[in-house]
C-alpha cells in the first residue's frame, strides 16, 4: 500500500495511481484527524470522494502517529492524550472515537487504536502496556460489532515488544476477540534488524494464515520479499515515495541516486527492465536535472516509477506463489538487486 | 506560453499540457545554460527530446534574467558579463554565444541577445544601451542568416526604455533588419501601470501587424485582454503558475485564494464555469486542504486548471476576434470578472 498520509499520495494523482495498477493506500487517521479534520471530510462526501480514489483505503489508527510524531503523548487507560504536531493544541481520543472517526472518514479497513511501545523497554512495562492495548482491542470490537454493518474490515494489531511470550499472548488474544486481518505493529521503532526479522518470523507464524497478515510501515524490496517467505501478506511503506523525492530510485539492480553526476548526460530510462510510463519516456539525465534543480516534475516522475516498481515486484510475487517457484524468485531477484 | 523556466513547466507534466491544449512553452536559455548546461541537452537530444514536449518552443535569450536573476552583471560592448545566481561562477556571453546556445537546443522561436533597461534611467543612459540593443540585433540576423536552414524563427526585441523616440527609432531599426516577429521588451521592470500600458499602445501600434507581437512577461488575464485590444498576438507569463502553486486560482468571477477559511468545506469546482480535469472531479475544499498541507498534489491541480483557464480565455478572444466581437467580449469578460 502507497502512503497517503495526508489524503493524497505524495505527488501522485489517483488517476495516476490507478494507471500503475495500485488497488488499496493508507491514509493516516493521525494527519486527517488534525487537518482538515474528519468532519470536513464527511461533509465533503467521506475520504473516497473527498480524495478522488474509488479504491481500498486503509486507514490506521493513529496510535504510530501519536507515539512518533506528537511532540507530547500520554497513553491513559481509557486512551491517549496527545498535542497537535501542527498547532500544539490538546487532544483525548479513546479506541472508540478512533473507530468512529475511521468509520465517518468512510474507511474501507480500520485499524484499532493500539499502544506503540519504544525500543528498548523493558519487560513488566511492555506486559502493561500489551494489557491496554488488548482492552483497547476488546473494547474496539465491541463497538465496532454496534456500528458496522458488515461492509468493512477491522484489523486488530500485535504488539508485545521484542518479547516472543507477550507476543505470542497478544495473537492468541487477539484470534479470541477475532479480527477481519492481523497487522505487526510496534517494530521499526529502532531495534536492530537481525532482532525485528526473528520477531517478524516467531509472531508472523503464529497468525492465522487464512485471513490476512500485515505488516506495518515496512519496507525495502529486499524486506518485502523476505517478509513475504515469512507468511506476511500486506505491507505499507513511506519510504518508496520518500526517497523518491529525494532523487532515489528502484532498479532490477537496485537503488540509484540519481543526485550522482554519472546521470548526468544518461540517455537511458531509469531502469532498462522497467516498462512504466516514466522508463519509456524519459531519461535519467533529464530526471535527474529536475531533481538537481528541485521541479515538482521530478518529483511526479520518480515517485510514480517507485510505485510501479514496487507494484510489479509485488505481481510478480503473487505469480511465483501461485506457481509455487517463490524460493527462486525470491533468491534470483535479490541476487540481482543486490548486483550493482 | 506557460513558463517552463528549467524545461518544465513547473508542476505540470507534457502530456498535461498537451491535454489542456497547449501548443507552445517558453524555455529559459540562462537557466538552461547554467543547468544542465546546453550541451548536456544537446546530447541527449535537444530539448523538446530532452522534456518530452513535441510542441513549440521558444525560448528567451537570458538577457531579462541576467538583468534580473544574476548577482552581478555588466554590460560590455560585445556581449554581457554576469555571475551565476546558482554557484557564482563567471560567465561572459556574446549575441552570437546566445544564438548559438538556442541553435543548439534546438528551440523552435529563439530571440536575440537585448539589454534590459531598468526604470527609471536618464535619457542618454537609455540611447546608449538602445544604440548597443540594436547593434547586438544586427550582428545576431547576420550569424542567423549563416546558422539557421530556414526552419526556424528569429525575433527582435523592442527596447528603448519609455522614451516613445527611442522605441519609435528602434521598431523602425528592427524592421529595417528584418525579423520573423517582434516582441516589446523592458517593461514590467517596476514603471507604473498607466505607463506601461501607454508604452504598450504606443509601440505595439508600430509594430508590423502581419507579424506576431509578442509582449514579453504579461500578465493578468485583464491584461492579457487590454493588450490583445493594442494589437498584441502573443504572451508569457510565470503568474498563473506562480500564484497557483500558492493556491490563487482564476475563476470566471475573479481570483480567489484557497487559503481563505470560507472554502474549508467547499463542495464545488475551483471554477463552476469551467470544464477541466480538475473542476470536473474535485472540489475547492480537497484542493485547499492539500495547499494547507503544503501537498504537491495541490499545487498540480492550481497550476493545471490555471493553465487550463488562461488557454481558453485565448481561444476565445481569437474565436471573438474572427467574429468581429472581441471588444464586446472583453468588456463581458473583465465586468464579470471583475464582479467578486
Amino acid at each position: 500500500m502507497p502512503v497517503g498520509t495526508q489524503g493524497t499520495v505524495k505527488a501522485i494523482s489517483p488517476e495516476e495511481l490507478r494507471e500503475i495498477g495500485i488497488r488499496i493506500i493508507l491514509c493516516n487517521t493521525y494527519h486527517l484527524y488534525l487537518r482538515p479534520g474528519y468532519k470536513v471530510i464527511q461533509k465533503l462526501g467521506g475520504l473516497h470522494k473527498f480524495t478522488n480514489w474509488d479504491g481500498v483505503i486503509l486507514t490506521d489508527s493513529g496510535g504510530y502517529q501519536i507515539f512518533s510524531i506528537s511532540p507530547l503523548q500520554k497513553a491513559k487507560a481509557e486512551g491517549i492524550k496527545f498535542k497537535s504536531h501542527i498547532d500544539g493544541s490538546e487532544h483525548f481520543l479513546t479506541p472508540m472515537d478512533v473507530l468512529k472517526i475511521q468509520l465517518s472518514l468512510g474507511s474501507d479497513i480500520a485499524m484499532v487504536l493500539d499502544e506503540c511501545t519504544s525500543y528498548p523497554i523493558g519487560y513488566k512495562e511492555a506486559k502493561t502496556s500489551l494489557e491496554k492495548t488488548l482492552r483497547w482491542a476488546k473494547m474496539s470490537k465491541l463497538a465496532w460489532l454496534n456500528e458496522d454493518k458488515g461492509e468493512r474490515g477491522l484489523f486488530g494489531i500485535v504488539q508485545g515488544s521484542t518479547f516472543k511470550d507477550l507476543r505470542e499472548k497478544c495473537v492468541e488474544e487477539l484470534v479470541k476477540i477475532g479480527f477481519d486481518g492481523y497487522a505487526l505493529g510496534g517494530l521499526s521503532v529502532g531495534e536492530p534488524l537481525s532482532l525485528r526479522e526473528e520477531i517478524i518470523k516467531h509472531t508472523g507464524s503464529l497468525l492465522p494464515s487464512h485471513q490476512p497478515r500485515y505488516l506495518m510501515g515496512i519496507g525495502t524490496p529486499e524486506e518485502l520479499l523476505e517478509d513475504i517467505s515469512l507468511g506476511i501478506d500486506m505491507f505499507d511503506c513511506a519510504l518508496p515515495t520518500r526517497i523518491a523525492r529525494n532523487g532515489t530510485v528502484f532498479t532490477r539492480r537496485g537503488k540509484k541516486n540519481l543526485r550522482n553526476a554519472r546521470y548526468r548526460e544518461d540517455p537511458n530510462p531509469l531502469d532498462l527492465e522497467c516498462d512504466c510510463y516514466v522508463c519509456k519516456n524519459y531519461s535519467k539525465g533529464y530526471i535527474r536535472h529536475l531533481i538537481q534543480a528541485r521541479e515538482i516534475l521530478g518529483m511526479r516522475l520518480t515517485t510514480y516509477h517507485n510505485l510501479y516498481f514496487l507494484n510489479r515486484l509485488m505481481e510478480e510475487a503473487r505469480k511465483a506463489i501461485k506457481e509455487d517457484r517463490f524460493d527462486k524468485f525470491k533468491k534470483d531477484f535479490i541476487q540481482e538487486y543486490q548486483d550493482t
